[in-house]
């Protein structure tokens, strides 16, 4: 909805966010009621850059955090506002926050793309907050924050491309490898493989020395003999 | 502004603040607008109280906080947001947040009625918070206040012999297919491999699957009929 991309620039704009990445926006870009609620923030203090899809939205991106009410059991950190905030703070740039439609929130394959999950204290008796509020939250969270906390000593993370190559490259050995049986069980395994690499925070170099093991490993010298 | 009045309600509510008070609201009350933006708040979570002057609707309160970006120059404590709520909370029954209407903000006169201002941290090139986020931020700050926070619920967590195991396991096939080239190397990628599936923090389920995904890949259908 534009009105709520409008409200979330505007609130961006007040404490300082100036960063804004729309996957898919529903009603096109621009958005005269995004304009219209954003009060001027759209006009200079926010830049606002639209994406195909949110693969292409974090290809640059080292860490990211989804906002959502319902873990689904995935195995990620849960974080509340400020402790997601002083973990973007501590990272640096090549850091976002995702938001999902109001009403029906991220989907599963975009929560599954996360570092971690941001969940908010609300009242479990009514608990839907509204997408501009949510990131208004984030926003204020971030603001007051510790300020640029101590870069903590990290070696050079990889990209998110990377690493979803990386876990791309596994699958589609694993599915040349008739690993994925019965067929039904595919997407909760993918869902848990792309879970547990993007948790690891690979480092380039770990990347890479991955990538080769799984090379080695598919076409071993006993593989390479049978060809 | 009805929509605001609603927005507000319906942060309130999902931060557990039930207690609304409105003072001579421009557009009437009840207001359809802000029925719409409460999306249910006000049947029910929050209940709103309609005054026709400031001085009646705190009549009954002990400590009073006004919201504002001015304090011009009076003589009161100036709290941010989370300040703010933890006097609040302190304080017990009786206590209120002033806000003013969204473009003009509060009078002098309201501002002079509270014992202290909360003021937000807001970006001076764009300070002018819309009404209902700044409500959205006080409420979460007040949720956020105090009170011991709900333990995070984690996953169970794979032992440290099943993390190592892993890696052993890995690292066998690693060798066997002639991954280790040259040998100085091994050591190095030892401990970088280690370190990945370490920090990744894996479940027994995660173990488990990446095991067998190990094994699909040594000994995957062409390599098995090579041997």
């Amino acid at each position: 909805m534009g009105e709520n991309i409008g409200a979330a620039a505007r609130v961006m704009a007040n404490f300082g966010l100036a960063d804004l990445r729309l996957v898919a926006p529903r009603d096109g870009w621009p958005n005269e009621k995004a304009e219209a609620m954003a009060a001027g923030a759209l006009e200079g203090p926010v830049s606002a850059a639209v994406f195909a899809d949110l693969d292409a939205a974090i290809a640059d991106l080292t860490y990211v955090v989804a906002a959502t009410a319902r873990p689904r059991h995935l195995e990620k950190p849960v974080l509340v506002p400020g402790e997601a905030a002083g973990e973007l703070r501590a990272r640096g740039a090549g850091t976002a926050v995702l938001f999902g439609a109001e009403k029906s929130g991220l989907p599963n394959e975009a929560v599954a793309r996360a570092d971690a999950i941001v969940t908010y204290p609300v009242d479990s008796a009514f608990p839907s907050l509204n997408l501009a509020q949510a990131v208004g939250v984030f926003a204020y969270a971030w603001a007051t924050g510790a300020g640029p906390a101590e870069p903590l000593a990290r070696p050079e993370p990889a990209s998110k491309k990377e690493t979803r190559d990386l876990v791309d490259h596994l699958l589609a050995e694993l599915e040349e490898a008739r690993f994925f049986f019965p067929p039904e069980k595919v997407e909760m395994m993918e869902l848990n493989v792309r879970a547990a690499f993007d948790r690891a925070g690979l480092t380039s170099q770990e990347v890479s020395t991955l990538r080769g093991a799984i090379k080695a490993l598919a076409n071993g010298p006993k593989r390479r003999r049978s060809e």
